[in-house]
């Protein structure tokens, strides 16, 4: 998905007009392949940056679709699910109230979503952009929720652009896989950036734990500043 | 674990009686974290290389010892012990046999150890070092299968040494959780070695799925070349 005519300019340096017509032009592919019945699944990603991935300079997203539901986004539904039954609650429901009254962590706040630094980030400068209103899957996000979204990846990217050099990093996609109906209550679509300022090592890929010096408050401190 | 006083001899270039003292050095230490009460796992790893993590150039191994069993080290005993319980075999067991029966993904073998590249192969020229009698730790491992590890290993580093131009490398040891003795049956120690040439990027870390545009069959024609 090309976001922008203008080679040079990254999503930092896009206006959020712009963005929202990226982010809309996502949605309606994301729509239309769920109406394939052979694909399960479609991941949207961008990689900024060759250390993330990016094999073109252009700014661009990309998507991928599959016939199956990946066993890591499996994984997630089901401990999601796990947490709705024990608690009654969705779990990014709750987190996003949480990190609204702890205050701290929080990146960017406006009537529509929160960003904030999870408590237990992965990625130094993690931020997850999660919408206020319940949505299973990010076919059901309105236009409003896609405006908010656009000015806070502006607002996160700029940051990184202007206060850590332009750092690599991956956004990505997170929502309900097509025809997945039994998660509708405890699953909830957003947005993940994990900018890639640490590597990924024998520990990480060996036990799955991740290795992050930054803490989550540091971290939306820099955001906020 | 400092493997060799010579600051340049990386592992390609260790004598394996050179790298079977490391490996001992690796049981010894692996062994003595066990008898800690408040440690559940210790994870033995390698990176070579900037890319695949080393902060360090001179040749070392590392380990983290960890008072949990990290969830993706515990969701491989689940996917085996699930195996086992269907099948009634070991996993390992059986991908060995497999393996060597089918041959062309066979990269090393010897009387106490196959190395392969394994079918669904996540990283190009992935290798997967699984020793032929069935024990579930590394810590039961005997001097004649870390004789042959070290041999392999020393093998397939001087492969990507010379044919790769000495690409970054992670090398992973798997091995039952100390006190985790219902898995006994269904796990099977071994070590993986990923050769860095790919990126994780968005897809890999929000799907979990793995592009790698090698072939395994390619892979260990190349190792054996």
């Amino acid at each position: 998905i090309i976001e922008t005519p203008d080679h040079d300019r990254s999503l930092a340096r896009q206006e959020p007009e712009e963005i929202l017509l990226a982010l809309a032009a996502w949605q309606e592919r994301y729509r239309r392949l769920g109406q394939d019945p052979g694909i399960a699944h479609t991941q949207i990603f961008k990689n900024h940056g060759v250390v993330a991935g990016a094999s073109l300079e252009h700014p661009h997203s990309q998507l991928i679709a599959t016939p199956l539901v990946p066993a890591a986004v499996r994984s997630r539904l089901e401990s999601t699910r796990a947490y709705h039954r024990e608690r009654g609650r969705c779990y990014y429901c709750e987190a996003l109230a949480a990190e609204e009254r702890e205050a701290d962590r929080v990146v960017y706040a406006d009537g529509a979503l929160l960003a904030f630094c999870p408590f237990a980030s992965r990625f130094p400068l993690e931020v997850w952009l999660v919408p206020r209103r319940h949505a299973a899957s990010f076919a059901e996000a309105d236009r409003g929720e896609l405006r908010s979204l656009a000015g806070a990846l502006k607002a996160v990217a700029r940051r990184l652009l202007e206060g850590m050099r332009d750092p690599p990093f991956n956004l990505m996609l997170h929502s309900l896989p097509y025809r997945e109906t039994g998660y509708r209550d405890s699953f909830h679509w957003h947005l993940e950036l994990a900018p890639r300022l640490t590597v990924l090592a024998g520990f990480e890929l060996g036990a799955g734990m991740f290795i992050n010096p930054t803490p989550p408050e540091m971290a939306a401190e820099f955001y906020r500043a």
